[in-house]
């Protein structure tokens, strides 16, 4: 599943009329692999990527049509929003179509799969998982490298940025590292992985199973494991679990943030210092999994109270806590680095 | 979902070589509301089911080829086993095409579909999730009549057995119940249900909150889903959890036996007062849901041994216990009806 060589995607990335909230094409942009010939989206045509989103740490020009697009000389287009109401709009399918027919790879994060779309194109359909995913063996358990995996108090609330931000954190620190990633903006940032919860549920854990043992093929120092759900999460909480132990993890990361917003239908946010225990208890079920380190996310506050909401965490916990956004995900990564790898439990 | 009338199926139960361990065949012969015609097994020709398998409590002729299944108007011929290696013998295919000329519906419990190979076929594959699964909405914790789910220190320990007595123990006492079948010997016995391990990971706990809302209609007094896995079973974890927050649960029934094999690849079963207090704790993130009696499965163990374990289970616990095979469901029934409904974890 890891291409031996990175494929060189050259992306025209397809967000029109969206890009300033198109998470696919941000995550892309701010960490992917591959190189970014242009952005699509005619409502900002014109204008710079790092004029619009300054955070993204890469330009590319953002073009109004894919004819303009084309100049740039991409290999492939990226469609990196969902569509208004599920399905495709008549005016992005179009583009698509032009897109295959200039003979562009068509990438696609859409829940609907795009390849019975346009059957002539060249389509990956990040979504769609493996067809011969096993289900979970314990295989995993011998992997030789540490995995750590991000988990958190909700979704949506960072497991991926933190996980590539420990990652360019070992990268600066010459520790090698394989990221494995389980959604679709991870798998494009990296070009490879599997979206768990678009697994038949029999074969969540198998599915996190082979991540693991496809990053140890390249002998890592490390491999992060990509996050997802919660554990307390109604909707999710079964991929999270999954994903714990399928993984076989040796550390958690947990992932807070400074909302007490409902994760869903009246459920509230635990407390970190219980979701961090909750979390270590059920993965002790398996295989013992530490929290080690909590990554906060402190979008919104400003630097006074994003620095006390830190401590706060810390002290709870009694865990080293980073905004690895605003600061730096060293601390995290130096609490991985020295935990040992664990176990699984024996009888 | 569930069939305002249940349909009129008389089984003729498919079940070559190997009724003796026909998990599915059994579970309908024993709690089925089907009549079961007869049972085609070449290999115990001219006997009868209560001669071969004393506990099922149902007898039906079995007979040696689908021609003579035939002689007792069977309406449905069940699939119940699984292929040797896992794909259609030729003779069983032969069998299941004739059943079909035959106009009998096909009824199968097979990860392989059937649908696709015998087009022309009414088939029902028991595994095939509905199409319309929604993600979990909370509607589920506004169902009137209280929700129990079993749930189990190890997978394959008696859960739906469990459940299916819970239901006997409260038929018998006029309380009124609605079984939610989760797996595909639950489904053929009741007539309805969703093969949760089937289901796309991120619909795991939809496909339970649809269950559980389904069997509300009925308005009976008592909504008893049928678990799957266990918390602690590194590869069906994420399904089990997600049937727990899903269902919307108010009370637990927690399935353990006398065992102390390695549940897989060396991961142990917990010790059951861990595994109560870890459900419970899981649960209540979303829903507060107190494990409120034990089940205890007995297999292997004679009287006096069987005894002692429900005895010593129930003294670890602080909980009713009960072996409902060997005893009686009633003390879990009544430890379930005293139980208040719960409200969901609020902010």
């Amino acid at each position: 599943m890891i291409p031996d060589h990175v494929p060189e995607r050259r992306y025209a990335v397809f967000a029109e009329g969206r890009f300033e909230s198109a998470k696919t094409a941000h995550g892309l942009l701010r960490y992917g692999r591959d190189e970014v010939a242009c952005v699509i989206d005619s409502t900002l045509a014109g204008r710079k990527v790092l004029e619009v989103a300054p955070d993204l740490r890469r330009d590319a020009p953002i073009v109004g049509t894919l004819e303009e697009a084309l100049a740039y000389s991409p290999t492939s287009l990226l469609v990196g929003i969902a569509p208004p109401g599920g399905r495709l709009p008549e005016e992005w399918r179009r583009s698509i179509a032009e897109a295959a027919e200039a003979r562009l790879e068509i990438v696609s994060g859409l829940h609907q799969r795009l390849a019975p779309e346009f059957p002539e194109a060249r389509v990956w359909d990040v979504r769609e998982p493996p067809e011969d995913v096993p289900l979970f063996s314990g295989e995993g358990f011998a992997v030789g490298p540490k995995v750590a995996l991000t988990v958190g108090t909700s979704s949506a609330i960072g497991k991926m940025t933190a996980t590539l931000e420990i990652e360019r954190a070992a990268r600066e620190r010459s520790v090698s590292t394989a990221f494995a990633a389980t959604g679709q903006t991870g798998i494009v940032i990296s070009g490879w992985g599997i979206c768990v919860d678009a697994v038949v549920s029999d074969f969540i854990a198998g599915a996190a199973e082979q991540l693991v043992l496809e990053a140890a093929k390249a002998e890592p120092d490390l491999i992060l494991v990509e996050g997802q759900g919660s554990l307390g999460h109604p909707a999710y909480s079964g991929v999270t679990l999954g994903l714990l132990h399928g993984s076989c993890a040796d550390c958690l990361i947990l992932c807070a943030d400074a909302s007490d917003e409902e994760i869903m239908a009246g459920v509230p946010r635990p407390a970190v210092p219980r979701a961090a225990r909750l979390y270590e208890e059920v993965a002790a079920l398996v295989k013992p999994a530490p929290v080690v380190a909590v990554s906060v996310n402190t979008r919104g506050l400003d630097d006074h109270e994003a620095k006390d909401l830190v401590a706060r965490v810390s002290d709870e916990t009694g865990l080293p806590a980073a905004d690895p956004i605003r600061g730096s995900a060293a601390p995290i990564l130096d609490a991985v680095l020295r935990t040992p790898k664990t176990s699984a439990t024996r009888r």
